[in-house]
Formats: C-alpha cells, sequence, structure tokens
C-alpha cells in the first residue's frame, strides 16, 4: 500500500548536447539541445524509494519548466502520497488549477472585480511541469506496489482508475460511469492479452530511416539495415520540398516494397489547403498516414485534411503537440484524425493519457502513440501496453513509434526485440535516470556543460 | 521614422498585494495578486524614448513569465528597431518559432532523428511572454511616431499593416490579400469615424455591479450608482449556484429595467450540456450573452451551446482565454460565437489582434474586447478604437469591457466619459507604468513586499 509524506522535491535542468553533432539544422530551425526537467520526489517512508519524473524539452527553454515546477511544488510536498494517490482526480485539479497559476475566480470587495485568469492552463509550460511532478508520483506508486506501471494499471480495478481522471470539460462526450465500462467491458481477455505483450510485446515502426535531408545513398542504407532488423513500417519526413519528397518516398517505397508500411510525416508545415495539394501528390506511394500536416491547435483544418485526403487512401495522425484532453475530445468528434497520437509528457501524465485511451475507444480510433527525445519510449510504452491489455484490446492499425537515441542515460532503458517493445519488468514507470547521467549532464554546472561553456568562453 | 537599436531588455515582475483586501476567495480559487511581468526596451537612439510592455498575471507565476521573457531577449537585443518592424511579420514569426523555445526540425545524423517540440508555442507561459515584449516594441514604435497607437494603427497603409500579421494557419479563412482589401474597403468615411471617436469615445459595459455572492443590498446599491454613472450594460456572474443567480439576474433586470443590456459570465464554469441547461433557466432575464460557458479549448462545445441557446436569443461570448489566431479562426469557422472578447496580452500582441479584428470583419462577428486585471483597459482601448474605424465600421452589438482597478499605477490611465472610453491623446501604447508604483510593488524586493513578507515572517 502507498504510503509516506513527500519530504522533498527537486528539479534538474538536465541537457544533452546533442546540437554538437556538427550537422546544422535547417533554414527555420536552430539546433536543440534534448533536454529534460526531471523531477525527483523522496518521502519519509523508510522504504527510501524515490519518484522520478521526466518531461521533455530542448535546451533553451529547460529553465522556464523548471521555473513552472518550483511553483507548483507547494501542492506536493509534505502531502501524504496515500492521500495524492487516494484522491488522484481531486490532486490532479488542484494541480491544473493552481489558483495563482491557472484561474482565479475571485472578488476584490474593493472593486467588486471577478478575475478569470491563466498562464496555463492545461497548456504549454504549465501542463509540461505538471506531467513532471505527476509521472514523479506515478512512479513512486508504482514503486512502492512493486509492478512496472503498465502492470499495476492492469491490475487496478476500473473504479479506482477512473478515480484518477478528471473528468471536467470531456462528459460530452464520455461519463465517469461510460468509462468504467469500457473497461469492465476489456476484462475479458486480459490475462491472454498480457500473456501476448509479455511473449511478444507490442509493436513498433521505426522513425530513424528517412529523414528531411537526407543523401539517397543515407537512406538507402538505413532502409536496408532496418529491414535486415526486421522493421515493417517506416516513417519519411516530408514537407519542405515537392520534387524532394516525391524521389525520397519513390526511393523508400521501392526499398520496402508495396506490402509494408509508409507513413509520413510533414511536421506542422502546411497551412490546410497546402497540406491536401501536397499530400494529393504523394498519394501515389501509399502513405498509411499524413502526421501533423498543420497546426495541432486546428481541430477543424485536421477534420477538412482528413475528408479531403480520406479517398486517397491517406488517414491523418496527430497528437504529440496536442496540448490537453479537451482537443483530443474534439479531434475525435469532428472525425478530424484517423490514428491517435499521444504523448507521455505533454499532456498531464497518466492522469490525463486515461482519459485520451478510453475516448479513443469510444471512437474506435487507434492509438499509435508519439516517442523519441529524450525517455518518451521508456513512459509511452507503459501507457501503450496497458492500452491493448484494458482498454483497445486489438493491435489492428495500432503500433508504437520507436527511435533508438539517449536510452544509455536511463536506469530501466526500453527493450526491443523483433520491431516490438517488451513489457518493462521493473518496478516504476522507467523513468529513472542514471544518477551519473544527470549529475554530468546538469545545466550549466554539470561537468559535461562546465567543459562545453568554457571551452565556447562563456 | 523608427530608429535605434535595442541596448536593453529588462523584465520587472511587478505584483500589487491585491490578496490581502482581507476578503476570502471561494472555494475553488485562491487569491490573487494581480501581477504584471513588466518588460521595457531601451535603444542607442538619442531620443531616450523607452518601450514598455506589460503581460498581465496573477502573483505566484509570474517568475515562470519572467524566465520566458528572458529567454525570449537575444531574439531582440541588438536588433535594429527598424529592422523589427521594418519585416514585424518575420519578426513574430522568429519569436513565436524560437527553435528551442517553440519548435525543432533538426537532424542528428548520429540516429536520423528528427524532432518537433514545443513547449509554447503560440500558447501559455511563451505567448503571454511574446506578448510583453511585443506590446514594448509597439509602444516605442507609437511614442517614437508620436501617435497614440490606436492613430499610429489608423493612419498606417494597408499593405504596411498586414506587413504586421504572421498569415500561418490561417490562410484557409484570411488571406494577406483578402485582409488587405477588408482595410482598402474601410477607407470610407474613416475621417468621420475619427471625429466621432474623439468627440464620444467608444461605447464601454461595466463589470463592477453584480458579483458572485455579493450581498443583494450592495448589488443593489452598486448598480443605481452605475445606473447615476450612465451605465446601460451590465454584466452578472453566474454558474456557482443556480437559485442564486436566478434571484440575483431578477434583481439586476428589475433594476436596469428591460430596455438596458444584460450580460452573463460563467468564467468557464461548466461542461457543455450543463451550460445548455443552466442558461435555459436563466433565458427569461434576457441575457445579451452567455461568456466562457466552458473551456476556452472547446470550439465544438461553444458551438454545441450556441447552436443551443440561439433559440432564446442568447449568445455565445469567448475569446480572453483563447491562446492564438487559430483558435479563434475555428470559433468563427465553427459558428460557436456571436461576441469575440480580444485580449491585449494573451494573444501575441497587436500583430495576432490585427489578424483576428480581420477575420471577425470577414465573418461579420463584432468583437468586444475583454478588460480588466493590470492595464488590460489601457491596451486594448487602443485596439479597438483603431478596429471602429479601420476596420469593422460599425458600433453594433458592440462595446469594451471597463473594470474600474489599478489605472493609478499608470501612467497614461484610461479616461471614461459617460460610460465610454475617450481616444488616448498621448503617444504610445498606454502601457507605461509609473517608476515609483514599479519600484515599490517589484516582487521580492519592493517596499512594499519586503514590509509584507517580514510581517508574515518570510
Amino acid at each position: 500500500m502507498v504510503h509516506g509524506r513527500v519530504s522533498r522535491l527537486s528539479v534538474h535542468d538536465v541537457r544533452f548536447p546533442t546540437s554538437l553533432g556538427g550537422h546544422g539544422s535547417d533554414a527555420m530551425h536552430t539546433d536543440p539541445d534534448y533536454s529534460a526537467a526531471y523531477v525527483v520526489l523522496e518521502t519519509d517512508a523508510e522504504d527510501g524509494l524515490k519518484g522520478y519524473g521526466i518531461t521533455f524539452t530542448l535546451g533553451r527553454g529547460t529553465e522556464v519548466v523548471v521555473c513552472a515546477v518550483n511553483a507548483l511544488a507547494p501542492h506536493v510536498l509534505n502531502k501524504d502520497l496515500g492521500d495524492i494517490v487516494g484522491d488522484f482526480r481531486g490532486f490532479y485539479r488542484q494541480l491544473t488549477s493552481d489558483g495563482q497559476l491557472r484561474w482565479i475566480f475571485y472578488r476584490l470587495q474593493t472593486t467588486g472585480e471577478e478575475l478569470n485568469l491563466q498562464i496555463g492552463p492545461e497548456k504549454g509550460v504549465v501542463h509540461l511541469a505538471t506531467a513532471a511532478v505527476l509521472n514523479a508520483v506515478w512512479d513512486l506508486w508504482a514503486k512502492q506496489e512493486g509492478k512496472p506501471l503498465w502492470k499495476l494499471l492492469v491490475d487496478m480495478d476500473p473504479r479506482t482508475l477512473v478515480s484518477c481522471i478528471d473528468f471536467r470539460y470531456i462528459t460530452d462526450v464520455l461519463t465517469e460511469e461510460e468509462a468504467c465500462e469500457i473497461l469492465r467491458q476489456s476484462q475479458v481477455g486480459k490475462k491472454e492479452r498480457e500473456e501476448q505483450m509479455l511473449a511478444h510485446g507490442y509493436p513498433a515502426y521505426t522513425t530513424s530511416c528517412a529523414w528531411l535531408g537526407y543523401p539517397d545513398a543515407t537512406l538507402k542504407q538505413l532502409c536496408s539495415e532496418a529491414l535486415k532488423d526486421g522493421w515493417t513500417r517506416f516513417k519519411v519526413k516530408v514537407g519542405a520540398d515537392l520534387q524532394d519528397d516525391i524521389r525520397r518516398c519513390r526511393l523508400v517505397r521501392n526499398m520496402i516494397g508495396p506490402e509494408k508500411t509508409l507513413m509520413m510525416d510533414a511536421n506542422q508545415r502546411w497551412d490546410v489547403p497546402e497540406a491536401v495539394e501536397w499530400m494529393t501528390k504523394l498519394a501515389e506511394f501509399k502513405p498509411l498516414w499524413i502526421e501533423e500536416p498543420t497546426s495541432p491547435d486546428d481541430i477543424l483544418g485536421h477534420a477538412a485534411i482528413s475528408k479531403a485526403l480520406a479517398p486517397l487512401g491517406i488517414g491523418v495522425a496527430t497528437g504529440e503537440q496536442c496540448h490537453n484532453r479537451v482537443i483530443f475530445k474534439q479531434l475525435l468528434q469532428a472525425k478530424a484524425l484517423k490514428f491517435l497520437q499521444i504523448d507521455s509528457c505533454r499532456l498531464g501524465s497518466v492522469n490525463e493519457n486515461l482519459s485520451v485511451l478510453l475516448m479513443a475507444k469510444k471512437f474506435e480510433i487507434p492509438v499509435c502513440p508519439h516517442a523519441g527525445g529524450v525517455g518518451l519510449c521508456e513512459l509511452v510504452q507503459h501507457l501503450i501496453i496497458f492500452d491493448f491489455i484494458s482498454v483497445s484490446a486489438s493491435l489492428q492499425d495500432r503500433m508504437c513509434e520507436y527511435v533508438d537515441h539517449l536510452h544509455e542515460h536511463f536506469k530501466y532503458p526500453v527493450l526491443i526485440r523483433e520491431a516490438a517493445y517488451l513489457p518493462p519488468k521493473d518496478a516504476g514507470y522507467s523513468t529513472e535516470m542514471k544518477e551519473d547521467s544527470v549529475k554530468r549532464h546538469r545545466y550549466p554546472d554539470g561537468e559535461v556543460w562546465k567543459k562545453l561553456l568554457s571551452a565556447q568562453g562563456n
């Protein structure tokens, strides 16, 4: 049973100098340093267990998220962990509704003014900070239960699971009762699905082959290597130059053959009309989906693109940048996407992701998580494995993104076998980084950065 | 002509201890300290003029916005002001697309990973910081031109005006050419409308009468005072308790009579079905609009509420929390609102507000700005006066919110006469605060806070 009072919350600005690969970014983007705001929760419990939480950032800006985590800290410190997870919905609401951080409903008798203000809420920096803090709480909870997070969720009774979800603003499509009913119905065959996961893992796809601006030779080499490694699903980046896209998509499609799956990702490059026009010209290469064709805020835009591309057999995929459940609710209502891509660090941790998984199930839209960056693979594998065992009960049109990057800094790195995520066996949320990695990469005082900054004469 | 190189950007955490009114906030909200991240831009020009920009916050959290402003500073420092406003669209895009702060489109040859990450973008803390910085740029530009901001905009030729707007993600509803055409068509009668504004001002409504939880006596007293002062439009806060709302709305409607305008504001209290049900019961009091019935992110939710309430003659008003032009675009596309409420500090300054004013004109939706807080009245009056003279050319169903609060801290406070905003005559954006107010209220080292914090034994 969970226990202990939160005695300490520390947050670290951890940055990996990935921008020093020497390979410049393109004209519209500068070099990123893959980074994380890394939260450590300690309690006064004798077990000495700690909870680790991250949210993913890109160098500059991490300090802003760290600043937001510190602003949220008072909500967590000295709280009893049992009280937190015992009323997890209430605690989530408290974090996301921080009076001063989020919004106010207040009377100044002096002026009679009542005010509603948000620096979030449930979006941007404050929501990323919320994710980091709550990811640490979930990691600690799972560790105290001695289970990997996916198993903690799988073993949880439906009523307890939904008690972690804030249904505010989504009851018009999903009520608590409906959520419970979905979970109850999925009890059938759970055991078999868990065994299936343990035996074969969750299908993954690779995003490491066909990057914009790769020379064709590199592209060919990476493709054939990936094919050798058993990958059957490939994502190609598009959107910079149409002729270049056509050449590269043809090359990849020829390499992988007509049977394997090809996906395309535009990273929000287009306006709505441009997206339709562009993808119409790439349709001949039979992409399963076009990912992020336009602004992540543009629900109706995604719906228009979906409608226009459906006759061509191309689905729209989006979600990695969608900032909360209200956006996902609308994407589903508007039939704006055919593949839903959750992100473990952008939504409000497991709590908000649960509500999105359940809404996706209700609308029968497959969830294909976003991963990569720092730790996103480690975290999101838990969510999608739980989704299969306890919610979707299907692998149809489903797969989880995989990028082979920075796993060496994690204490419990992902395990990929035959293009599939093998379920983590260690207790927790796989969020814990190696102490030495954190120490060396802390910005700006970690050894790695001290060297770099002094070299730069800073 | 604008000139000078930005030699210094300083940002201050300015907080007014409004939470010490001794009047508690309600159960779901804590006490706010009306605050601002206050930006000061200096150049190397001999005129010695400074640009002042603010974004509105509520105490805790201001330091997060300050942190974000500092992260944006490198984009502004040492830039030539002429270059900034000469390619204002490009500069806006640069700020909102900061490689590391906003999103990345980057190749790591080591892994081939390409990454797209946002801690904003164009939303939350980072966008508030963008507003503060750009508000300062506009203030400085207007000061150098020796005009109040509204006049600078009114006198600007259409082509230059639209060159300040980033049309990215809105070209499916408004292109640069359409925007120019709207502005050209509104040239007719401009001079007369400017004279009309100078003579009579822009109509305002008061949000200072009917607050949740006011005793009926207070409510009556404030109403009759407002009536005496010539106010004809009144907003009532609703959403906490239906019976209480019914009693208070009846009281106010009886006081102001059937002819005057009554509006209601729920401050996001409801889910969609609840909003429709609740407002149906308040319809008898003939509200012109229901403001913020649900989540500001819920475009389709607002559309559903609009559709359900239209037969009752109640329009939906929203916008003060809408985080960028893409949300406004969709609210207009979805017929989700009947009154559009811009905010001078939530959108990306004048630049983004211009695009929203033009979209509203195209959809023939009246703009009724949100104001209050710290400086919001001072800023937004410029935008709405420009809107009347150069864009909407109409006062039909239009009015600007007014709250009588904290104006004494501003060097150029709003001037209200007969329930109307009189156009500012001083050069600039009315963003400049009194030096002494800033000094005394700087957090935590200002005199006011030193006293308070030591009193609290901190």
